[in-house]
């Protein structure tokens, strides 16, 4: 068995933090080493930092490990996931690209950058392209490459097999989960038996990001699917997992039992390569007719895999169905270090 | 003070039978004194017979009230409310109305027929006008008008203010309360920390009665507005209150302000005519980017107004916002009450 | 009619103030005029000032009124409710007092002193004699009256009662609201489909309140009653209402239905001065077997009284039974405004 | 590797039939080939004679398998489990022993017979002892052995390291889950955000159980443990997990420390045999303030362990803490999985 590499996790003490620590548990190739936070908790025993309020227990071991300072003084790993708050990660991440270090983020400061992948593996796997026209503006021997917003993976990964059937139109309807929210995130009064109609700035980045993720690299950029995306996202008491409502227009008129077969057959390059978290199949197409429900099938191949249901004809626009996805597994720690994994085939790691 | 008319409900024992026993408590001119049931309640005192479900206490003196068998005997008071099951409701309600009551009914049996108005009195109080088609096609003395769904009444009050505009699309995605499916309804098991995306025959509801409700009535029928509506209906779990994301095209591109102006501005006849239950303002528009919230905002003058929040552009269609609306009070029992008392002011209970 | 008397709140931008504004709105004797809080929110409007978190709208009038700080400079009316922190409340409040206000506070701090009440009118009215052992202590012209804890006063409404019958032992365990932990709070993540067995100085509050309230005023002190009294406190997912499992032991075996006649018999000064929000019953027994349930049962006489259920012989000491009570109406803002009625009618307020 | 074990579900189209489908999922030592239900899905294959509610997915090739009636026609295997409805386990599971099989059941209606095992395989494992008893007594060449009902074995699981300091008297307070009710089980009006102060029979079945589970066997019958045993028992909103608050007085008080220490280090049958299910620690401790917590505990061990947390000095009794266990896993089928396991190794499946 070859030796794991070291890999740290910047934004180790909060609750994306926590989620890539229980991600990366017994990963195959990836051995958490580095635990990287701010400089009140660098010094301290991670057990000690961090107020862990995963459902599951804290990873053995993890616990007596150090906390690092989110410095790139030379002690951290060449691969860093970036878990920390919006309000830092800009410049840090920044940092660690420039002092040689691959940046495989979950946070939003970079996704929208022309020159930073908006990865997610099975759908735009060759935006990795960017990497050599990042390096080459910036003049950094690292990297930054991001992960989309948890609902827009969500609903990208419901919409990416339909794509060869041309794309115009995506009107969203999301209700999203409270885990989302981070920790201490939602007050219980705000959220126990409501819905807020309202995430901050979650619209723009679910209609924004979709059309650079769908978008084609070519000639060092990206070039932006040019289909309208709307988004209503709403806020409900669940505890993990993104249900989205969706209604295209395509310019294909190919029948719902065309969607449905393109979406189960959809593999993409995780699939090829058979990475260790990849789910064998991206899209689960429920046949029920109430079914994806989010408690009952959010954990779909570990979490990994989204699922689709409802398939059937808009009065409106085309087709409607809905698509339903773990917002901290496939859309945030698991979609990092899938992300990863890919580069680790890819070369990009060495 | 005048003698209050004497009214009665059918299907007094169900969950919605007990809705209108808890509206109709203090009634300013009703008085609930028939309430009809099955043969196997009938003879029975109303404490005995129902199983009393609702969050408030049991209307004074109606346990001791023996409770009839639902048939028009000779013995039910003119005006009786209908709040059957829609297993039983068809054949019942005829029966009622051919020997000469008034049925003001909240089941979905005799919505879409075309002699029987949808009422919403702030939208269509013109639609009265097919009681006259209704006797004269079938020969009754009595009449049955009927309320629309739930989740529609809801949304059509959102809507109707922009008519004017010219209501061309209506994309509606529901996220609708557990008080909505009744008793004993959806099983805990279900809808506890989840999303069921699917509610039987709600969104053909929601796609038809609207057209219908929003109709013209002329020469003795209802031409449906030729809108295009399509709707995703959910479940979740909140208790009171259907919440609606619309996104929606008009004929005349009028601008937010004017729409948020055309929605507070909006009056209809049970304000004109000050009905007992109706709201001093149908739509309320809420001005915080997080409202309105199904728990926080679905009392607004005592259910009866619809709450609307988030009016903004639409990146696909013209605009967007969300709608909220108590969906045992205005989308039931209140809606029923409401159309008896218009009726009772325009003479038709006389 | 005669005017009302100018009242103010301590604290009145938290969430236990906005639950002062709410029990106010439309108080036959008190007006409320006067809103005290930090220095960060003085001259500030109150709707700016707070972030109004109730289920119902602000009262009319109140969003515009300007805030003043917490001080006694003069400008307060003599009766001022304390809904302030415990972190700041000890020394304000007894600042006003000895300025020669009436604080009636619902804050923990000054509950525990020998000179100052711990009210709960039912119970022991003749305690606010402490008012004059505290006036001798202290030399002050005002004075400090508190409620008990949310908890302790549900336990000890339903335990009242019985004291005729000799309370020796009590053990209680607590299901306890999220509205007691105030706003922000619990975080959802925290409660949701959870039960936290830990309530941060709960159980003691419990333990050691209670012999306090049902002690016995004489020679210008409170002589605790003498019973064993232990608590177990949990929090649940429940909006409103605290529920107590309860297990006693009496001096006189005398019966369950004896039991029950001394609740349903029980009344106090409130119940005789016909006090404005007195309930007309305090404890409520409820027949059912599986009642009371707190969702429903919460709101009996408009939040002011308790109800008790299943009682029955317990297997260990005598009897067993649950009680539950509005956390923040009868177990908080309504206690404290209730406390100010008896103390109005006694002429503590002249 | 030995051939598996053929093993059979009585009752497997319920939701603890279901259960028991998922906890024999790639058990090594059993293999579910055998589905009895009801005549009227006799001859359907699962997948369409059960309704199946999980949140994981039905394991695969269970779905093809056809239902049998549950008849002891000779083509049953040996070892059934029995996950039928108390209205008719009663019977069938008696047919079942008669004819030469070994029942191992979950459901209420031999628990309390004399010469039943009651079993906990930690606890009381020389009960299996009754088998002759049983055998003899009734004429069987097959038998019944039981495993205790979920609250019961939860609570149980924590008091047992201290029967070595003599138990006396327990006092104990439930907040039990939702899918103890089954399916469809609780309505979701009567739960969500609420809490029902009553289970019917649940008292009675903690009180009685608990004192056969922790009795003697000696002389071919159990001796029962002489302690009382009072229970309030409720349901509150969470999915799994059964949370208990205990108030207990031994004979000797040996302080909380020892306490602690002998539920830690305590051990049983399957530890010492390392079965299959059995958890390697069956109690753990926790030791913050505020754990164990439903939601976040209750899988410990794969849900087979239980959690105790708070353990500290009572103000009445001697000493209180909680105890948590996972009701449908360690309360339910897993108990009985591990009932087996045990009878397997001592020889009782041959």
């Amino acid at each position: 068995m070859q030796k794991k590499m070291e890999v740290g996790v910047l934004g180790a003490t909060g609750m994306v933090g926590q989620q890539f620590a229980h991600q990366l548990r017994d990963h195959p190739w990836f051995d958490l080493t580095w635990l990287g936070a701010s400089e009140r908790s660098a010094g301290k025993p991670y057990a000690e930092a961090t107020n862990w309020v995963q459902d599951s227990e804290m990873p053995e071991g993890l616990g007596e490990r150090i906390v690092s300072e989110a410095k790139p003084d030379g002690n951290a790993p060449k691969l860093v996931f970036s878990a920390m708050d919006a309000s830092v990660a800009g410049e840090i991440e920044q940092a660690f690209a420039r002092a040689g270090h691959i940046v495989v983020s979950n946070s939003k400061n970079h996704r929208m950058d022309p020159d930073v992948p908006l990865l997610i593996p099975e759908i735009n796997a060759a935006h990795l392209g960017l990497i050599e026209t990042q390096r080459k503006n910036r003049g950094w021997s690292g990297a930054i490459v991001t992960n989309p917003n948890c609902s827009t993976i969500t609903m990208t990964m419901g919409l990416a097999p339909l794509k060869p059937f041309g794309l115009k139109k995506v009107l969203a309807a999301t209700m999203q989960a409270m885990s989302g929210a981070g920790y201490p995130g939602l007050p219980s009064m705000d959220i126990v038996a409501n819905v807020i109609p309202h995430i901050g700035g979650e619209e723009d980045k679910v209609e924004t990001e979709s059309q650079k993720i769908l978008g084609t690299f070519s000639d060092g950029a990206i070039e932006h699917l040019p289909a309208a995306v709307s988004a209503h996202c709403n806020r409900v008491q669940v505890i993990d997992g993104h249900l989205v409502c969706l209604s295209i227009e395509l310019e294909e008129k190919v029948g719902v039992e065309r969607l449905i077969e393109a979406m189960e057959a959809w593999r993409g390059k995780p699939q090829e390569l058979d990475l260790p978290t990849a789910p064998k199949q991206p899209v689960h197409v429920r046949p029920e007719e109430n079914r994806p429900q989010t408690r009952r099938d959010v954990m779909a191949e570990a979490g990994m895999a989204v699922s689709v249901g409802r398939v059937r004809e808009c009065p409106l626009l085309d087709y409607k169905f809905v698509v339903l996805g773990h917002n901290t597994i496939r859309g945030a720690a698991g979609a990092a270090v899938l992300n990863a994994e890919l580069m680790k085939v890819e070369g990009y790691l060495d």
